[in-house]
């Protein structure tokens, strides 16, 4: 039993009971801040803007005119602060015909890959004692999808430029290249070859290239 | 030293390796099991191939002939079950110039959208009591994120047909469209007015169009 | 063998005592430091005493005189410190015969209403593409709970005064008015039309009322 | 550039995406099935119907005529099923005056005290090396918190009924009472004395009490 | 189509995307900073060094001397520092013949025992309304493992000294003994009494010999 | 006063009792049921005994009469049932004076090493752009964690048989060796050159040893 007058007056007070200008809705990363296990503190909300949700560095392409005929580029919490508490992160990849995204894990996130362009064979290994690559050739518009924490690459198989798109359940996902890992630091030799099988000469060839010593 | 040809080969090949019986690195979901509150069971992994981890109903351009000018297409746990346990999901949205993605708001996971094609207009509603529209027109190869819950919209603000892919932390995000929920249930029309203030009038009018009743 | 004045006494007198300066039990939030993701800084514990577990606002009953005839008090986190790192958090409704919470989402947390006083119907909305109200008309001592996310409303329908103590499995559930959402900001009009269907006429006169533009 | 009637077929249109019945916003526990670590399988949701959310035995009040002057009702998620993934449970509890809910502890959830009717006193122990009493006398309306895991009581320190609404962030807070951990069980008596202190003679009083053997 | 030579400067080149010499791999805690309910803010990465992920204070026997026979050393987040975020803590245990660690729980953690020396009976008991002793006499080598937040002992049930590796799922498990909550604080003897059925008489002389009051 | 001939009476009679059906403290694996993301469902409660929370597998040292001179036990939770829910498992370790365990990662749980016997040296590498190794000589005694997802190793570096026990915070954390990774399956050997860099002359001895193909 209420009339359109009556509706009008409720209408105009009934959020009245909001005496705070306060939102807690979203916690943007203050990167000046000090990291958590779980993340960044927030940005004071009342500075934050319709940009900040938006990331732009996927717009160009990314230079792939070097030997793997790789372009990377992160959108990880570090770059685009308002990931922060969404579990959320992305990368552009741009790859060149027979470019490669070297082997890697992503030690925190699952992966989605896109095709946004051309044609694309992603490959992942399991663990535990099975070893099986999970593999498939992907075509524009194909997505495929890679566990927590296993070894994975990316190769253009296709004749032409692809670009994907890659997403995680993270803000921030890590990553792990197999070689770097090995070859780009004072990783003994020795034990190189001991706990991977792979001959000292090779170690010794991989480090020398890759600016690795020990 | 391999041609296009072997390298068909091989990818054809490699894929249908598997001597291990027991592999816990993924849960593939069996959607004829019974669901839980955090996934389904896993189907038995040694009948778990290559071509689980892959989706392909992104590739082809939805249809959108009709008045929203819209297609969707999801890639939740129950359409691409390998999503299952992994935190992610992803759909595929087409719209024409001025096509749009109704207002809606996803109750368990951020969302993370990518332009594919086109120019496209993307907004939330912060809550608590700021009720603040962040919203921002995107372009091609531009990213924006939607926080966990907000309602939130898609329109195709350029001249061309627009192409989203839209990613989640969840395998299964949910999904409710305000629209919907109001106009096409039994949701009696006095209860509308009287927890929305929208006139009784419009939503014995809404409800007509849509289907509800009440 | 006490008698009520010995209680009394003991009761003033044990919640002093601390001899530790080392307590990591609990983290009551520190309203002053930085917020993150998952809650705000500990207060240093050795400042923390017995009444900082006690909230007290829920006491008296709210000013109902208005058109929606309702008073919503919260206690969440940024309300009552001592919920940080809990994952709880509470709201005390009193309404009015014919009053009304009007319809709401929680985007971080599940609901569980329990009726204190009076009668009163409760109802939410599921999502994805079914849209079926759950509606209940709840007496003094029944409960009902809401899933995450969905929209939901409460109404006093019985004669006399409701009391309502809503609790969360979150410590910042977060909410999001829908009306406050459409009309109270300066969501485009035109947009809100497209992506609710709303006509615009309607959304210009609830805009009118409710203080949006656009 | 649209008009009312093609707002119309708009509206009769926009969620025909929706092909499919299902609705995976919820998993009311299937309490036939077997539960898993989170949570129970999830009853077939074409089952559920509107009271499947609502539990009624906190209506009426408890048999309080026992030595404890105590009455429990759990409405925890084996009781209600709908809990089932929604991190809510909750007690109602009744005490007549000096009426104890004896000292325990809930394994996985934090817990919030709502006082509904009477005067009570609530108390919990921290821990590691600090032993501190955090203890509140509590009047009707006031609302105490209790960190996960630590040992509390709610005494009835009124002249009058008292009455709580307890509230959990879990869907199984599970509970131990101390005295049925040490005294109801076959706990050997000289391993009791041996690892809290209590001497024998005690212990086999309070066993001979409570049912306990050894 | 690729040589030697060229692979070589592939293998330069192609981690020269990372230009920041920032890790975000792990977070040793920076305790001078405030605790946050999930773990400490993160130490500078370049100031982290390998040692900060060792922890040398179970190499020796702890001392023994003392009614309980018992040493214990935690390695729990303020201790361990590298453990925050990692979701790892420890014990190390050690216990004369007929040492005992007193009832306690753990209100965070699942525990896992591992018997490096001697023989150990452990036990806990369950919650809810069973109340059952499971308890196991270990040799060495052998693993128990005790759920999460239910009181449980250890008992050195052989003739030589036992030393145990204890081991939690959270880098701040806690801790809380029943004898210390009950007897070295100022909870009242009356409720003492009133909530555990332990006699007055009893409650006064541990407290007397405790150092509690009340 | 009494003597190990009672205690073992008593310890042997005080597991078998239980008087009620049902007890949600745990969740011990049911193996033969279907396995979910989040674990195994639960063996029925009535079942369960205390030698189900026992795992006597790591008593034994392991043989190590083979080229790693290494023994790797696990305790995950398909090897033990009762770690379902838990989060933790664990392995033992047995290396002869040079001794390795191979280089590889845990993709869902960070772990702890303990030293139980000899001079063991762990390293861990770091992610992103780093890739700096982490790595210590441990002694008997020491405890050295290493963050979820990396690369690590341990190397028997001492002069005698050494034993660690080595824990994780999830009950299936998973393990993944990089050589069997690279060279026990049908990985292309172009393939694994072009994502590691490593000599395809390198890549064909590595797999005919280990038994890869392709």
């Amino acid at each position: 039993m209420y009339t359109p007058f009556l509706l009008l007056i409720i209408l105009v007070i009934f959020t009245t009971f909001s005496y705070s200008s306060y939102a807690a809705d979203f916690c943007v990363a203050d990167l000046t801040a000090q990291r958590t296990p779980y993340g960044y503190p927030c940005k004071n909300s009342s500075s934050v803007t319709s940009t900040d949700f938006v990331f732009s560095r996927f717009v160009t392409q990314g230079n792939t005119t070097n030997p793997n005929k790789l372009s990377l580029v992160r959108a990880f919490v570090d770059d685009f602060p308002a990931l922060n508490g969404l579990n959320l992160a992305a990368v552009r990849v741009d790859m060149e015909p027979d470019g490669v995204v070297p082997l890697h894990s992503h030690p925190s996130s699952s992966e989605m890959v896109f095709v946004v362009e051309g044609s694309v064979t992603v490959g992942f290994i399991s663990g535990l004692d099975s070893n099986i690559m999970y593999a498939n050739k992907l075509s524009k518009g194909q997505v495929m999808v890679i566990p927590q924490g296993f070894l994975h690459f990316q190769h253009n198989s296709g004749s032409s430029n692809a670009v994907l798109f890659v997403s995680f359940a993270s803000s921030d996902p890590g990553v792990q290249f197999v070689t770097s890992a090995l070859f780009r630091n004072r990783f003994p030799s020795f034990l190189v070859e001991k706990t991977t099988g792979i001959s000292q000469a090779e170690v010794r060839q991989l480090k020398a290239r890759l600016g690795g010593t020990g």
